[in-house]
């Protein structure tokens, strides 16, 4: 089966092309067979004897986001917490104790089918890889439950153990941590890819957080981390030191945290649905990339602090409240989300990676941001399958 | 034909009860017949004989969103401009007259297209009632065919020939504003309702607003007006003696301006969108509700300062941003955009009031805040017909 996209207004390859990191492309084809990209070359070299001929007149092609920091299986929601916490009210059933109250009673049918809800849900929006962390089970069965229902639809598992001391570890989080390091990581590292941590006063210390990703470094896993969301401290120079794929957050960073990151091959990754829904400050993009630091974009679907699973509206605001240009933000939410996870089959189009494309119902990637909002995403492909769209295209 | 949508966990009617203006009912169903509101009640009490049965059991329905402030015909678009002042770079070839230009030059048939594309895509996220200015014609020809265009798809077109002054007119403003209420106004007030100015330095004066406004009125049209937009004026005190049903904008309000508003039946159109895309500073709406002033929400779609068209990403930044409570934004993207057209048959789920409702892929309105970005709209009725969805209910 070979399936070729054609007449494709702007193609944004990533392939860097002189100053053009995005490596845009005018009137281009893109040829795929068996998954990956068999071709890619200008619209009037193409090979019409293709299986299938898509015509993307009008329309702009990009990667397929990366979406490298979800929480995507839990039960329960906390709108009634959001509501209030808009409002200014006090709301004292919240918090992320009750998400993980209500992961444990919930069912592994239920979490499994609210899961591949979520999936349909990312794809339609443009997704095409998504990592999903445990983090809302904080015992060792269920946490167990979570990494192998992540299991079931990505290869990007995150263990994230240390998500925060569970009530019933309250003032004993060593002792927690040690349950963390042991059976926890023996029960859920061989579903895992990664091994994170919550680095923040009030979640776990520095010496905690170099205790949990250095005994799953030594299960195999590869090191993130979450830091910098509500102060600075030293988990920048723990993950950078630690070779770490990705610090997650990074709204408050000091200048040796940036420089650190900046001579390193760590990402940086971006969470603006975060800011957006506890407003926070936004971190200032413009000074990450102009210190040459790698920068990711992604949601953080989480039900306490980010409940968006909007790709588009997260480069939207990024580029708004974060000052990133326009081709930053795609590049962030592409290519930036693939080296967060340490993969280059993805987030590029190019022959011999994966074909996950997005074609849009707009002329250029820039309606992303300009059209804040606006469902744009046409079609979309994962491993050159169909898995949204197909729908109208009105203009 | 008697459709009932039954099942509802939350209906939002915006028939107060108590101190809840938004009426909100649980465990709720609607009777739908002859495009009419037939009966509100609790889904026990539903008459189950319907003729078509919509089980809405999981979603939340609220009235449809009255967008009351777009101007959806022109040609051309502005990306390229957007994304280099997103950048802080210039753009020399942008500005309100490139679409001016762009507008002119298209045929009806071509601004009829995109003018239906645009209707799709509204009612995909839940509009069900549009407002429509002219305003990129700017001469006699061009703002009759806009207002005649609009008039084909909405019955709230507002004439905005003082849109700006053309260049064409440059200097010599009184000279526009003579052609405006005179042989520009003769042409297009047969097809509208509405007369409509912006009144801001730079555009047109309080003078030349005032007579553009009571030529309008002379002629059996309804003022309101863009104020307040760039720096505080005078332009809301003309539209509150002049019984103007909206002030659009009011980014910048004197104290004068809020009280002036709070003690008249003029409404305060905020238009999250514009600050948004401008980088401008958002509105207080606190101020303005806590005043006593009416608020409505609109997305002010076109191609300059605010391309969204999605009332529920107004909704999620008004909230964010300019401090409205979740239950106050849901008001003013629907009852309150009725007030600011006037309009009683429409912002509330009633007997007797059009069917126009929403049914969200949620189980609450608060996550149309909660969950920015996120398309959540499942089913659209607009005068009691589906419009938009009737796809899949993942969750």
């Amino acid at each position: 089966m070979r399936t070729l996209i054609t007449g494709i207004g702007e193609l944004t390859t990533n392939v860097p092309a002189g100053d053009d990191r995005t490596g845009t492309r005018r009137d281009a084809a893109v040829l795929v067979e068996d998954g990956l990209v068999a071709w890619v070359g200008d619209a009037a070299d193409a090979d019409m004897t293709a299986d299938e001929i898509v015509d993307a007149t009008g329309g702009a092609v990009l990667p397929g986001f990366v979406d490298s920091h979800s929480h995507l299986v839990f039960g329960g929601d906390r709108a009634a917490e959001f509501e209030a916490r808009m409002a200014g009210e006090r709301y004292a059933a919240g918090g992320i104790r009750s998400t993980v109250a209500a992961t444990r009673a919930a069912a592994d049918a239920e979490l499994r089918e609210r899961l591949h809800g979520f999936l349909a849900e990312i794809h339609a929006q443009g997704t095409t890889t998504v990592e999903i962390k445990s983090g809302y089970g904080l015992d060792v069965a269920t946490e167990e439950r979570l990494v192998r229902l992540a299991a079931e639809v990505t290869d990007e598992v995150t263990f994230l153990g240390a998500h925060v001391v569970p009530a019933e570890y309250a003032d004993r989080g060593d002792a927690y941590v040690d349950l963390v390091v042991g059976p926890m990581l023996d029960a859920c590292a061989p579903h895992a890819k990664w091994i994170d941590v919550f680095c923040e006063t009030g979640a776990f210390t520095v010496a905690q957080s170099r205790r949990v990703l250095e005994a799953g470094i030594a299960r195999g896993l590869a090191p993130r981390i979450h830091a910098g969301q509500l102060g600075p401290g030293d988990g920048v120079q723990l993950a950078v030191e630690l070779g770490a794929a990705s610090v997650d957050h990074g709204t408050f960073l000091t200048d040796d945290d940036v420089a650190a990151l900046a001579g390193s091959d760590t990402v940086l990754t971006l969470l603006p649905g975060v800011e957006f829904s506890t407003r926070q400050p936004y971190p200032d993009a413009r000074r990450l990339i102009d210190a040459g630091v790698t920068v990711a974009l992604a949601c953080d679907t989480n039900p306490g602090s980010s409940f968006t699973s909007s790709m588009p509206f997260c480069i939207a605001v990024a580029v708004r409240d974060m000052r990133m240009t326009v081709a930053e933000a795609i590049w962030a939410a592409t290519a930036g989300g693939a080296a967060a996870l340490r993969r280059d089959d993805i987030g590029v189009i190019a022959e011999g990676r994966r074909a996950d494309l997005v074609l849009l119902d707009a002329p250029t990637r820039v309606h992303l941001a300009y059209r804040p909002g606006v469902p744009l995403i046409d079609r979309v492909w994962k491993d050159g399958v169909l898995v949204a769209g197909g729908g109208s295209r009105a203009r």
